[in-house]
């Protein structure tokens, strides 16, 4: 077993090892690009981690850890486009350094590439991981068309919002470590208890985005803080709030939705005022730490050695402190 | 055996069960959309062909030739975003009809059910389908970024023209055919072979569209005759003209070239005759039966009976003469 630290090193070092930029070059380079930029790589990561934790080799998972790298990558170069953003990592994004045509179509050998870096595991590993994958890949579009579908619907229900950060999010971290659990060769019950645990870590650690976007450090947080609010984005603080509050709350809810201030410093106010008031607050960090406590809870159901299971509970204590 | 209309019908019943709109609505619907509009599926009735030439039952391969058709009008929603067009098959593209998030984000859905319609197949076809699949969508993500690079260099070289549709066109009708060979079990020689034949009769069909976009009959080519005259677009007549035309006729070409008159009527009638005077365009029919010559020689090499070697000729002639 090794630290977070010594499992993104190693990754790295392989990921810059198999990316290339290839002819016809206006197809790989952004490819390289994107991939280039950095990120705390925390999805790979635990494709290796959970391969040791399993009693394997984490160096036979780095192919399927470079997959879900590059499958996220993909992601963002669409979702980019998407939300027409400027800035990735604080760099220009795909479609702003090229075009949008160019990032639609590497955007598109990445999911393709993804899916060959696959092909290198043999027998029911192989069926296993590409049947994974592709289960997880679809949820994540579904997950992003009910994202743009939700901005503008005001019925969406807590139960909608939930599934979509599931699928949107949490997936893609129970299927990074599932895939250890696959690539290990760990029984089905250890594969769906690694998988629950990181799809209650992944709900918890989006809802916690949520609150600390609205209530976050903004020396730690390392987005706007109060950016959903500018957006108007139907968080679970501000749906809570509209299926709680009394009437005055929902109604100014409802009002200063509707509207977009150029300085948004007095809507983020009462925004905050009404979140913690209404008892959104105090209830979205309820629901927050009963998603960390299911994850930790699944856990001690696997079949490892209790120091393995220190090291996912150490990560996902460290994921919800964000000191990974 | 049947004939391409049985096979075609089997296969749009066949599609028209598999196909539903489900939730996210917005991500599927287009999906239902595109895949309804018609076409001749040609590719798919191809993967069914060949299942049964090589011994099996055309029924086992549904759903490869489903997962052709899925990628394949994948493969024109990403495209009509880029080529900003309006019509797709006499009707809105998807990007028209909805906007071009949504065609990005149901053509990557296209994509991922694509790979999930070959988890039916157990064993050594399911790995070689997927990775037949995978090589082949690289090359055809590979070959319209060629495409576009093309529209702004002046250096193409008729070699690199060759690859472009090659990997564009060609490859997809050479796997569909392939694929009915892995199903079929056959032996890799004759996966080869069709996958040759299906090759080299796809570049002979490509280079016969760039010819009969200028030469073809107005009633019957289906498209605008003269469309790549003036769009500029460098087809292996232009590239040829340029490589063996007297240096009038290669100036002529490039001046014309670098123009858009609003009128073309004359610009295509000039370009045609320096098609013609420069040799150009015999040496282009030359070149589409030499690839058509090819396709028919490694047919003969299949181990399979002459009642089944001559079905595949008679679509190849019929394909050649537009008549499926």
């Amino acid at each position: 077993m090794h630290t977070i630290e010594q499992y993104r090193n190693v990754f790295i070092s392989y990921m810059e090892s198999k990316i290339a930029t290839k002819e016809p070059v206006n197809l790989y380079e952004p490819i390289t690009y994107i991939l280039g930029l950095g990120g705390k790589r925390l999805r790979p990561l635990l494709v290796l981690m959970a391969t040791d934790v399993f009693g394997s080799d984490h160096k036979k998972a780095l192919d399927a850890a470079l997959a879900i790298e590059v499958f996220h990558n993909f992601s963002l170069v669409h979702d980019d486009i998407m939300d027409d953003a400027p800035l990735r990592r604080g760099k220009e994004t795909v479609h702003e350094k090229w075009d949008i045509n160019t990032g639609i179509l590497s955007g598109d050998a990445m999911l393709i590439n993804a899916y060959q870096l696959f092909e290198d595991y043999e027998g029911a590993a192989f069926r296993d991981l590409i049947e994974l994958f592709s289960k997880t890949a679809i949820e994540v579009c579904e997950g992003q068309q009910f994202d743009v579908d939700f901005e503008t619907r005001d019925d969406v229900t807590l139960a909608e919002y939930l599934k979509m950060i599931e699928y949107k999010t949490a997936v893609l971290v129970a299927t990074a470590l599932k895939m250890g659990g696959i690539i290990a060769n760990a029984s089905v019950q250890d594969q769906n208890a690694i998988y629950e645990f990181g799809r209650n870590l992944g709900i918890a650690f989006q809802l916690q985005d949520d609150y600390l976007d609205a209530f976050g450090d903004p020396n730690t947080f390392g987005k706007q803080v109060g950016g959903d609010i500018i957006e108007n984005k139907k968080t679970f603080l501000y749906l809570k709030a509209l299926e709680i509050g009394i009437p005055l709350h929902k109604k100014e809810l409802s009002d200063l939705y509707s509207i977009r201030p150029k300085d948004a410093s007095d809507k983020i106010k009462t925004i905050k005022t009404i979140f913690v008031e209404s008892g959104s607050a105090a209830l979205t960090q309820k629901e927050i730490e009963s998603y960390t406590k299911k994850a930790f809870t699944v856990l001690d159901q696997l079949k490892i050695s209790d120091d393995k299971k220190d090291l996912l509970r150490h990560f996902g204590e460290n994921l919800m402190r964000r000191k990974v």
